[in-house]
């Protein structure tokens, strides 16, 4: 079909059908071999921790390697319970680390909390929540042993729920207490967007 | 501002801030001394050369590493006249060699045309034109020798005009002779986008 070229005005501007969260299908991702491994070089000085008014936000310094390129970190949330599934499975809670890089494009590595032993990071956080001034944590202490994860391409789970964000789930879940999952529940009760269609992305697997 | 999860569907998803084409401020650029350089690995057998409808469209095959990562070239196409503009300057035309990678990201190559001597690219496609059956073309002829190039994000310029297109813009010009450009404008005479606004978009020069 010929493009009218003296119309534009006319032209049918497509988009939404890449949003985030989805559901990750174990059966149906394609093996990519080829992705790097998530490098992160994350500090430990918190300079703000506090609630965004939708739940723990914590403003910290780092960068990470993802497919190859530097992404500098703006800030960690977290979700409870989940906003990404795992085969139809939603955690107790998702934490969200958020990146730019200079060229604009945005990147979230995601992790998986279930239930379990107390995690040394929301610790830290809850003993110094009331506190002022800025205190460490290790965030190293976040990111599962296991360096497998999902990738795929989404878009913001918030408003204005921009698309063009890389996402980057960690397979393996690590562990919060009940404790501190009532903690991150009594910022903000559930704050998880819901699950949106996978359209024709591809989920890329890297073990 | 707390959002309301329990009313999502009256989350307002902002989207259409960043289409191309654009022009491009040679004052206004980041220096990107991080970026890596265009290698491209494009095989010289040409499967089919046709009119699309709205101008000369080339499918070949081929690769080309793209900021680090790998994508698999999908065919060229030729807009006259061009559709960036550097430093308001349009060019008599401009080819787009469209690429995607594993995750679904699309990245286009984009060459300046301006009148001089005849390119020897368009001069194979010209001649072997009516003829059935493949040819080769020496897709290297097309390429600049001075690497330095212009990357932002933006979207494709022809509907569904889908955001999440990295551009990869080269500086440096290559040439095509008046005939050349009456060929191609027999095929389409004006198949170029207006010109999109910037926006917040940073626009990264490697030099």
């Amino acid at each position: 079909m010929q493009l009218d070229y003296s119309h534009q005005q006319n032209w049918h501007f497509e988009s939404g059908q890449h949003q985030s969260p989805i559901n990750i299908d174990d059966q149906s991702v394609i093996d990519w071999q080829r992705g790097s491994a998530i490098e992160i070089d994350y500090q430990n000085q918190v300079s703000e921790a506090h609630n965004s008014g939708n739940g723990l936000e914590v403003l910290v310094n780092g960068t990470a390697i993802l497919n190859y390129r530097k992404f500098n970190l703006l800030q960690f949330h977290v979700h409870t319970p989940s906003e990404h599934q795992l085969n139809q499975h939603t955690f107790a809670a998702e934490v969200h680390f958020v990146h730019q890089a200079l060229n604009g494009t945005k990147a979230v590595i995601g992790v998986f909390f279930e239930l379990g032993a107390p995690d040394p990071v929301i610790d830290s956080i809850m003993q110094h929540w009331s506190k002022p001034g800025q205190f460490a944590i290790k965030l190293t202490d976040f990111i599962p042993a296991d360096p497998a994860y999902y990738h795929y391409l989404g878009s913001l789970t918030t408003p204005p729920l921009t698309e063009n964000v890389e996402w980057y789930i960690i397979k393996e879940p690590v562990t919060l207490s009940s404790e501190q999952l009532s903690f991150l529940q009594t910022l903000m009760p559930k704050n998880n967007r819901d699950l949106q269609a996978v359209n024709d992305r591809p989920i890329l697997y890297r073990p």
